[in-house]
C-alpha cells in the first residue's frame, strides 16, 4: 500500500531527528538567532559562517546550504557564491531565500545571479519577491510583499522549469512547484505574519527537510506543513506576536510525527 | 475646539497603522531583531540594509531613516552617510541614536560628524550620550549613562538650536526639546532599564511616529509616551527582564488609540 | 574560619552587583542580544564593539574582554587581536570562546593563534573544541561537540599548563582546570543544550565573574554554578526551549546570594 502524503511528511520529520543534518547558513543579521534555534528545535544542527577562508570547508561538512541575503553586502555575496559552487560540486542542496528581491536593483540582480549560476534545490520567497525574480510583477516594500502576483502557480512553475529548481511562494496558502508537480499547503496561522523572520524560518525548515529528502518539492511541502502546524499550536498560547514567537519555537520542539501526520493540510495537484 | 495633546498622540498612532511607513534601519547587530519586530508591531514596515550598492535606492523608498551606530565600523558609517545625504535630499526624516557617544573618541566623532553634515529630524540619546555630544559632560560606560548631566533641558535645547534638530534625552523622565518647545514624558517602567535595546527601540518608535508627523518634537513625544505605556502594561505580566521584553513587544502590538489617549503622561512647557 | 566554597561563590556574585564591571564583547552575531541581556541581568554592563578605530580605547575602559569568534572573518579577528594585546598590557582578563574550533582549519588556526599570542584568563569550550585545540581528538560538527574526548581532566590541565591559562570544558559535568587545581560543577539542566548560545552565555558569565575575582579558576567555577542554578530554576517554568530561554534570563536576574550559596554543586579536587 502506498504511503499517504501525510505519512510521508511525518517520516521525513523523523529522519531529521535521526540524521541530525548540519545546516550551513549564510544568512541575515536579523534572524540568525531565531533560525539557529529553530534548526536545533527541529532536530538538526546549525552553523552560521561566512568567512571566505572557511567557506568551502564548512560547506563540505554540511548537509544543506541556506543562502539568505537579507542584509547582504558585496563580501557576503562573494562568500555565498563560493559556498554555492562547493555545494553544487558535492550535490549538497542549496535553499535560496531572496529577501527583498524587487525592493532594490542590487537585491534583484544578486538573486538572479544566484539563479543563473547555481543549481538551487529550492527558492522560497513571498509573492512580491518571486514576482520580481520572474519578471511577473508583484511589489515589494522593504522586505514585505505589498502587492501579490496573479497566476502564482503558472509563474512558480515556469520559473521552476526555467532554472531547474523547486519554487515556493509562501502566503496564506503556500504554493510549491517543480517542473511537473504542484503542492498546496494550508497550514499556518495569521500571527505568523506579525513577526519578522517567519519567512526566513520557513526557509531554514525547508533546509532541514531537504537535507534528508531528495524530492525537494515534497521536502519543501513537508517543511511548510510542519512549520504551519507549529504555528497553529502556538497561536493558542499567545498574547501577541512576541509570546507567539516563543510558543512557535517551543511548538516546533514539541512536535511529534503523529501530530504532523494527523494535522498536515497538503494537496498535491 | 483644539485637540488635547493626548488626542493628538493617539491620532498619530492611528496614522502609522493606516500608512504603514517603511523604516530603513542602519543599525546595530544587538538589537536588529527587536527593532524589526517592534516596527511591525507598531504597524510600520522594517528594512535593515547597509550595502552601499543599494543605499540610495533603499532610502528613497523609505519614510524614515534610522541611524544607529551601536556596532559601527568604517564601512557601515560610510553607508550611513550615503543614506543620510539621500534622505536629506528627499526630505525623509532621519533619526539618530548616538549609541555610546562619549565612550570612545571614534563614537563621539562619528556622531558629531552626522550632526554637522546631515539635517537630523531627531537625535535621541541617554543623558551621558547627549552630554558627550554637547560638550556638557555626563559620563558613558560602554553604552550606559553612568553620570547624568546637569540642566538637561538647557543642554538639549541649545543643541537643538545649534543643529536645527529635535533633541531627546531619555531617562526616568524623558525630555524632548526643539528650538522653542519642551515636552516631558513621564510614562515608562523601571524594568525598561533592565534589558538591552530599550533605547534603540524607543528610537525606532520615534522613527515610526516621525514618518507620519512633521512636527518632530510632537512625534518624538508621542512615540515615547506610547512606548512607555506599553512598558507599564508589560510590567504587570513579567517575572523578570526577559519575560518583560516579550510582554513589552506584545503590548506594543495590543495598544489601541483609546488606551494611549487615556494614559499618556505628557507635559508641554 | 575559612569560607566554604559556596560562600565564596556567593560573595563573588555580590561583588559583580556592586562593581558593575564593563564587559567588552567581540562576539558572534547569533548570540549578541542574549549575551548583552545576560550581562545586564547578572549586574554587569555590556558593550559590543569591533571597529579597529576604537578597539584600544574601548578595551581600556573595560573590566573583562570576551573574544568569541563564532561568526569570525579576517577583519573581526584583527580587531580581536588588537583588543587582546591591549587587554594584556592593562592586565584586563580575557575570556576566549573558541566556537567551532575543529570544524574548519580556519577556526582551529585562529583560536590557536590567540592561545599562542595572548595571555588568556580563561578558555571555555565544549569537549570537541577543547579536543581540537589540544590536539587530543574530539569531534565538532558545525559548532556542536559530537564526540567527546577521553580523559578531559588530563587534557584540560595539560592545556592550562602549556598556555598558562584556565581551561573550562562545559558539558553535563563542567570541568575547570588550571595548572594545579580542578573544579567540577554539577549544576545545570538538559534544556540548556536545546537552545543556541548557552555556551556563549556561560562564557559571558565567566567574564562577569573574572572581572571581579582574580582567581580565574574559582571565578569560572562560580560563573558556571550560578548559570547552572539559573538553568535549574528556569526548567520548572518552561514548555520548551524558547520559554526556557526566557525563564533562564529571568532567573539570572532573580538570583540571590543565598540561593547560590545553598544550591551550588561544586567539587574541588
Amino acid at each position: 500500500m502506498k504511503k499517504t502524503i501525510n505519512k510521508q511528511i511525518a517520516d521525513i520529520f523523523v529522519r531529521i531527528k535521526e540524521k541530525k543534518p548540519l545546516l550551513h547558513h549564510i544568512t541575515n543579521f536579523v534572524v540568525m538567532n531565531d533560525t539557529a534555534n529553530l534548526t536545533l528545535h527541529i532536530g538538526a544542527l546549525p552553523v552560521m559562517a561566512h568567512a571566505k577562508e572557511e567557506m568551502e570547508e564548512m560547506t563540505a561538512i554540511s548537509n544543506a546550504l541556506i543562502l539568505n541575503p537579507g542584509t547582504l553586502n558585496a563580501e557576503w555575496v562573494k562568500s555565498m557564491k563560493i559556498a554555492g559552487k562547493k555545494a553544487n560540486s558535492l550535490e549538497i542542496p542549496i535553499i535560496l531565500d531572496p529577501v527583498g528581491a524587487g525592493a532594490t536593483t542590487y537585491r534583484t540582480k544578486t538573486n538572479l545571479n544566484f539563479l543563473h549560476n547555481l543549481r538551487l534545490a529550492v527558492v522560497r520567497g513571498n509573492s512580491g519577491e518571486i514576482g520580481a525574480l520572474s519578471g511577473a510583477g508583484g511589489k515589494v516594500k522593504g522586505v514585505e510583499s505589498v502587492e501579490d502576483i496573479k497566476n502564482p502557480e503558472r509563474i512558480a512553475q515556469k520559473m521552476a522549469q526555467r532554472y531547474g529548481t523547486t519554487v515556493v511562494i509562501t502566503g496564506k496558502r503556500d504554493i510549491v512547484a517543480n517542473a511537473k508537480d504542484f503542492y498546496y499547503v494550508d497550514n499556518g496561522h495569521e500571527l505568523m505574519a506579525t513577526i519578522t523572520g517567519t519567512g526566513c524560518m520557513s526557509t531554514t525548515m525547508i533546509g532541514a527537510f531537504a537535507a534528508v529528502e531528495k524530492n525537494y518539492a515534497l521536502a519543501a511541502t513537508a517543511a511548510l506543513a510542519t512549520f504551519g502546524i507549529a504555528g497553529e499550536m502556538a497561536a493558542k498560547k499567545s498574547n501577541g506576536p512576541a509570546s507567539f514567537r516563543v510558543a512557535l519555537l517551543d511548538s516546533v520542539y514539541n512536535l511529534a510525527p503523529e501530530i504532523i501526520e494527523k494535522r498536515a493540510k497538503v494537496t498535491k495537484v
